[in-house]
């Protein structure tokens, strides 16, 4: 479910290893739907949930994280007993326990490592996985023998699988990615407010590099930013923190404790 | 004077393009002298100044800026009347004054969009400056002659040349290249102080380009921070403002007001 970028590319690579016997593809867009067909990544597709879904062995959820949080509760009236549902959203802890409020539903979540600032299935492609971490948050409510069947099935992808809590998995990409992310935002709307100022066309690589994130689409962003609110805004105020500790020695021109404090950054 | 990366690959040019009868190469690094007779960059090292500095047209300063100003107060024994001096100083303004203290030498500040997280005689290369931007600051006292000396001299490099007051250049790149610089190292900062909390390994793409300005070497950086400091800290206070922004809509979980401000990133 959701035909862009991650969830084509998984298309794709279930088609390429032979993974299902059917590949439904669902989403509302007609561009990535025919898209979807062009490319021979799906067998099926459809605008919106039906009874199609009853058929099915496995549902992956691959759209922004609020429409995932849709997702599991529409999906409800159409699981059987054994659907296997996992998705890919990069938050774990509100989607993990909202599919927890439905106890029959077999649910695993899942964040593939391989965003690029990219969208659509235009964009999709083979190997986008292949050597990137998978990481999966099972719970104590999890199924031993779907997780396993989980991994197993992912595993053709070349992705390096890891399994931990949906809590950790929200402070770990606070951190590592929702941070950077909305740093990068920050600083695309500092430098493009003062486009009457300054000549932006002389920006170098480096710009370029600070600000590339923030082509990602804003919708998919803005729903993690609010998913993992809690742990975002931790990982602000550490940031807040070290610039401020930064700007303190700069305005001291304190060079050595300064060349000291710069120094750690590269470790 | 300075081997380095820019130094090293602008006497990479002068040679390919014979611009100069002799190369004079000036660094107190062993390593970086050898490897700029090695690469056939220059045509005689030297560790340090001297009276050598008496014959040449042309002094090229490529050192971090703080040395550009020691640099400045120590070669003029040497210069001769129509003894032409330029720098790529990351900032302008306080090295152009600085130059202004001697009122018979000739000075024109430079500065080329083309640092890359690499330094050293050993990453420089031809075509560094091909298609980047070279900003040249002259003042009021500048002649007229030599600046189209320089821009004549530079041209074969094809670089695209741009002149701009210090003071403009400044403000410019305190928020293209020092505040997205400065960004970079605080969030390594603060990503690399949580090591023991999180698994760095996990780090993805994103983090990856955020955090590779943060690898250049901090004493450039550290210098620049410093002599720009009155723009650059204007200009973090801008970027705070944008966070400050960010924060409050995340805390609101104002879905269309946070997108919307999202939006203005891309633009």
């Amino acid at each position: 479910m959701g035909l862009g970028l991650i969830g084509g590319s998984i298309a794709l690579e279930i088609k390429k290893h032979k993974l299902a016997q059917t590949v439904m593809g669902v989403s509302r867009s007609r561009k990535n739907q025919s898209e979807a067909l062009r490319q021979a990544a799906v067998d099926e597709v459809y605008p919106a949930i039906g009874d199609f879904l009853k058929t099915v062995d496995l549902i992956i959820l691959a759209t922004p994280p609020r429409t995932i949080l849709k997702l599991i509760d529409q999906i409800q009236p159409y699981l059987a007993e054994q659907t296997l549902v996992t998705d890919v959203g990069s938050t774990k802890a509100t989607l993990v326990a909202h599919a927890r409020r439905y106890p029959k539903m077999n649910f695993i979540g899942g964040h593939p490592i391989a965003g690029t600032e990219q969208s659509g299935m235009q964009a999709a492609q083979l190997e986008l996985f292949s050597g990137k971490h998978w990481i999966l948050t099972p719970d104590e409510k999890t199924s031993r023998g779907s997780l396993l069947g989980l991994k197993r099935f992912l595993a053709p992808l070349g992705c390096r699988l890891s399994v931990m809590s949906p809590e950790a998995h929200d402070k770990t990409f606070a951190l590592l990615s929702h941070l950077p992310n909305l740093i990068s935002f920050a600083l695309s709307r500092t430098v493009h407010l003062q486009k009457n100022e300054v000549d932006l066309k002389l920006a170098g690589s480096g710009f370029k590099g600070m600000t590339r994130l923030a082509m990602s689409p804003p919708e998919m962003w803005r729903d993690i930013w609010i998913e993992n609110r809690a742990e975002l805004l931790k990982a602000v105020r550490l940031f807040e923190a070290e610039l401020a500790g930064f700007k303190k020695l700069i305005r001291s021109q304190n060079e050595e404790a300064l060349l000291e404090f710069a120094k750690l950054a590269g470790v």
